[in-house]
């Protein structure tokens, strides 16, 4: 399987993130990446390969053009106020508060758009995202092209980035910006199976409303983990997207068991949306052994993910999001793709 | 002019506020409202008096039962947790996500209610927030029985709390809590004049679609300025309320004949809606050496500010918000009454 994959990744590292009553460094940082490459070149997986420059235009046909064009200046904005470090909100926008205007300082920007105080923007920030959704496309148009398999190594991750917002370490959608692509590149209907311990609130929100893109996530119960506002099991899409939404929220420690029936259900409702091909909102933070999260995966489980997910016998783009046990992020995220690669022997190419 | 005021606001105290990329000493501390009393009573305004209890119904009258029980309870859940410090929000309630459900959570419910991560709920944040209320509450009883005017010494403040959020160091919207009082009591239209450098997002939350109280605010444009989201001019009230909410928001570096020239038209507008009572949401973050605010009055315009406000000729109910100058707060806070108090020799008491 090839690995698309750019060191314009380091361009982003966060100052730290403010949770729980603290300011703590950083979990989402650029060793997670590299240490899950040195893993790839390990076992051989495949080659390595930079990404490829696209237009804007394929990141605003799913995000809104004001989003990016804040991503874009926000940290210029930001220094022109003399400030130091990166850009953070220091209100955000709840109870009572508009989003429905534009403009406005950066901090009404940040108010408007960010949705937590872990997702800085520095003056590096937009590179880094900008790479990272190109790998996500160098990816999808490898797979309109004929792969059967490939694996974006995105950084930062994008699952949290809705159509006007951002958070949770994520700046721009990359699975979203993929599955977009497919659309425009000749595939009828794309699936997303998400299987980072997170909700994927943003790609929920970017195709709530479609019936071309199938969402469907296996995460820990909002009612207790970020984004904690969506992900409910009663989200089933809306207008022409409705029954194209499934959210499989599960309990507080959470192991392989039952977790692997909810993916058995993902795939299941997957296959009968009968999708042209599949991408994987890939995280490992299902792990036991992760810093911020409560399920309890071991290792060796992520190779039976992989398994089942080519169980589907489609055109597959992985796109990497979380996962914070950096010891063991290399192994946990490979084992996916070995799994899925010893099992796909039979994997078809698109032939749309 | 009676002060209404307990020590009671001493049980709340901010362990810090994350703004601007860092975690700092909060800006709302317990000294605030002891400098005010002690000049108090350095220039013999009157007589200061503790409190009554009033029942938990005047609350709830103006916020959601549930935000009411959430408050009382959050520090207690997030304890249960083993989790030490005081409860702040790790994600916020911006684009995309849903404030639709109750229940979760701490952090759901934090995520849910909250709107900035300035606001922390200690142990006992609760008691401090209901004997500030109850301030309020009594400076407006003292106002239903005829006293012509009252100052709440209200700790912490209020007009960031809304009908179902808080933030901005505000848990209780007494300003809010003291007018529905006033309506409850015979009195059948309020004006609030919010004259706090930040807009009153929380009260024209409350009552934005009610005709019987007239809000109006002069304060820093939200383009720039926190809360951001809420307090632009184009924002006049809906279906009965239509009409009957004005915000006057002024740029940086706004001085006296600016902020003054606001003022003017916000007591014209006052004056208009013929109420039978005026509530003052009574900030001195306007003063030009506030820590965090950025316009430029001087303490002597404090005094005109006072005499202004009683040009109305109304019962007039002063509740403490905003101000951070820790060494000028009791001056430019008592000018204000001070100036009132000289001018307001004519001014009647309620006959409802």
């Amino acid at each position: 399987m090839r690995t698309i994959y750019s060191d314009q990744h380091r361009l982003h590292v966060s100052p730290g993130e403010f949770g729980f009553g603290e300011f703590v460094p950083a979990f989402e940082k650029p060793e997670r990446v590299e240490i899950i490459l040195d893993r790839i070149r390990e076992v051989g997986l495949g080659a390595v390969e930079p990404p490829k420059e696209f237009p804007l235009e394929h990141i605003t046909s799913v995000h809104a053009p004001f989003l990016i064009d804040f991503l874009r200046t926000a940290h210029a904005e930001w220094s022109a106020l003399r400030r130091p470090g990166a850009a953070y909100p220091i209100a955000f926008a709840g109870g009572g508060l508009r989003r429905d205007r534009i403009g406005g300082s950066v901090d009404t920007k940040l108010a408007r758009y960010c949705i937590d105080a872990a997702t800085p923007i520095t003056a590096t920030t937009w590179r880094a995202a900008l790479a990272s959704a190109n790998c996500a496309l160098t990816a999808a148009a490898l797979i309109a092209q004929g792969e059967s398999a490939v694996f974006a190594l995105c950084r930062p991750p994008g699952h949290h980035a809705g159509a006007d917002h951002y958070g949770g370490y994520c700046f721009l959608n990359n699975a979203a910006i993929a599955a977009q692509y497919l659309r425009d590149h000749g595939l009828k209907k794309v699936a997303i199976v998400d299987v980072d311990y997170h909700h994927g609130n943003g790609t929920q929100n970017i195709f709530y409303s479609r019936g071309d893109v199938y969402f469907v996530s296996i995460h820990a119960d909002p009612d207790f983990e970020y984004p904690f506002l969506l992900g409910y099991a009663d989200e089933t899409g809306a207008g022409a997207g409705e029954g194209a939404n499934l959210n499989l929220p599960l309990p507080e420690g959470t192991g392989w068991d039952r977790w692997a029936a909810a993916l058995d259900q993902a795939l299941a409702a997957a296959r009968r949306f009968a999708p042209d091909a599949v991408v994987v909102s890939l995280g490992v933070d299902t792990y036991r052994g992760d810093p911020i999260s409560r399920f309890r995966l071991d290792s060796e489980d992520f190779l039976r993910i992989g398994e089942r997910l080519a169980s589907l016998k489609l055109p597959t783009l992985f796109v990497m999001e979380g996962g914070y046990a950096i010891d063991q992020i290399g192994i946990n995220t490979v084992n996916i793709l070995q799994g899925f690669g010893g099992a796909a022997r039979s994997v078809p190419r698109v032939s749309a």
